[in-house]
């Protein structure tokens, strides 16, 4: 398929560690409004960690399957911005990722089929001063907004392969233990971790197993359910989440907070 | 009147208690603007207090009023999510609401008048997947769509009359005292009761008046006013609030901190 | 040049100290759709410290320019609300600008050149009912869709001369050190002063150089550099930031916390 941003308004969604207190995310707004005056913006997150690319990355590819085809994707987690690291686009089977070359773009990317990726130089597409500390203003939304308007990706400037990506663990089976990571935590504090359904169907565990879970080095035996609501308020349980991924949460309650547990910790998954 | 959701563009509205760091409201849009590409998405609030029916419930009464004929209101504040609760549209007066049959939606639909509530069953009206936790992005808001696209809500499932209520205390007058309670303390601190203009009215209590309020056991004496601005900065005050209900404040300062009151307290009024 | 609102679809701008949590932004955009079908709404921020005129009047002033011409702003920061200060509509260069007469919309209005100044008092384009703690919704919100919708300025009320306007410090040498202060610390920690690229000229500072930068009482020496990632992670730096003044950023960290800084601090610069 060759996919072309010509939808009837061409849909352009914004990701970044702005926050919403200052004018930033507004101004990415106004830049591809004075650009493309049709153009659908929708946020997906503006409260990324500061900084934090693998966390914008995980949310980036976690939104982008529910988007319409020939969706265009700003993401700006960007630490590296006016250093040598490239202003990039990359044209995925069904959307186009606008943002940073350090790896914040490709994990919904290769979800999705990467097929080419374009190293933004043409100043033509850039707004006419481009400043060393903000391109998603000056870089990155004047880009999209002509991406929208129909300028193929290749203007943008040359193909580029060696791009970064970035590296997300895989879940191991050791002794029957399944070992994998936690990946976010998300706003209601369930513990969302790396192991799919398909790591633990090949261990033989199903929904309505009781199973334990190792989280900082101790074991909590709780219900593997298919709702939240399957277990008395305020009682721990495991599913599989909206993302796809094991997900560990406390019934109307806050499992992040009840088993002290951040991003990167260790999570070790045994049928008991 | 019969209304139809056929405005150009649509509007649908979203209330959560899913926060704004996550993919979760994106996803929702996202559903949304692929069955329906020209819906005007609106946010009313994504941080009503987490699993709080109520909360939600009073928010999404207090802005639905204000908006045209015929939108769309999702709201989802949903511990039940992936149980027997059932998802719904209310078909009210000038409105329709989607979300599940726990009590949100009704004093929005009850103010407004409800025409028909249809249990939402036909799969035809879902993504192909629904998972057991995230009925916001895999049921309603696809409903939300096609109802925008013109599909009758009597579609959707059976029509049912055993929808849930959610239950609000009405204000009572003891020996010329009015008893209350706090419904809802916003961003500023100022403290939102179920008393409302009429309340006060039978009680004689005018505006220019001297009240005496009692928070957590202790009274205060304070001017009912019209306008914050009519005390001094940082003096207590008690006016008729933007929701139509008894509000007190603190003149550029912040009521609820200063009365460390919270949402469900007892208020009690006399004239003195 | 005359502008006129009527860009299809018209683009209306939200800057408030509301917060997100509340119905209230929601119910001003209900009121704008009510009135301008096609409006285009765009958030520029909610989160403006309370009451804090002079913040919203510098993020109000950082974001405007980017807007395309014809764009109708609305900013309610206004503790005032409901007392005699008057509702106003600035017809500037470029733009309109909508709220109340406080000094709020004026740092964005004279930047781009103020044209005409009206009192709105023309009760045709308010809401019927008109509450006294609510005049985004009942007053401003409505004037901004009207307007969006054609009506011209003049038709709101009476012209003014006699407008407020916010008082800025302005930097200024001593002994070969530059005197400014904080203007604005955002949600990076990054410290934004009101020395401009053309005050740092003139002390012959130029990208490359070491600096003394002296902040609640300590100096620190710091690189003037182009963009954050020029210095180590979690070193400090200058630079001229995207607001176009110098900023103090600490790379990959947060420089309000690391120099205890906040808004109206002195800031002293020498070169060294």
């Amino acid at each position: 398929m060759n996919i072309e941003a010509k939808m009837v308004p061409p849909i352009i969604t914004l990701l970044s560690d702005f926050g919403l207190k200052d004018p930033y995310v507004a101004e990415m707004k106004a830049v591809i409004l004075s650009i493309c005056h049709d153009a659908h913006i929708i946020d997906i997150s503006h409260n990324i960690e500061k900084f934090n690319i693998r966390a914008g990355a995980f949310v980036l590819a976690s939104a982008i399957p529910y988007f319409p085809d020939g969706t265009i994707h700003v993401a700006v987690v960007d630490p590296g911005v006016g250093t040598k690291r490239r202003p990039i686009i990359v044209q995925a089977k069904r959307s186009f990722c606008v943002g940073p070359d350090n790896g914040l773009l490709m994990l919904a990317a290769q979800k999705e089929g990467i097929r080419h990726v374009y190293h933004i130089s043409n100043q033509r597409y850039m707004l006419p001063k481009v400043s060393g500390t903000f391109h998603g203003r000056d870089v990155f939304a004047p880009a999209a907004a002509h991406l929208a308007r129909g300028t193929p990706s290749s203007d943008f400037g040359p193909e580029i392969h060696d791009y970064a990506i970035p590296e997300f663990a895989k879940p191991r089976t050791t002794k029957g233990e399944l070992c994998g990571e936690v990946l976010h935590v998300d706003d209601f504090g369930n513990i969302i971790t790396n192991i799919s359904k398909g790591d633990l169907d090949k261990t033989g565990i199903i929904e309505g197993f009781r199973l334990s879970i190792k989280l900082r080095g101790k074991a909590t035996r709780m219900k593997f359910c298919s709702a939240y609501g399957e277990t008395p308020s305020k009682t721990p349980l495991a599913l599989i989440g909206s993302h796809d991924f094991l997900e560990i949460a406390v019934n109307q309650g806050n499992a992040s907070k009840t088993f002290k547990t951040k991003v990167g910790d260790t999570v070790i998954i045994s049928p008991k």
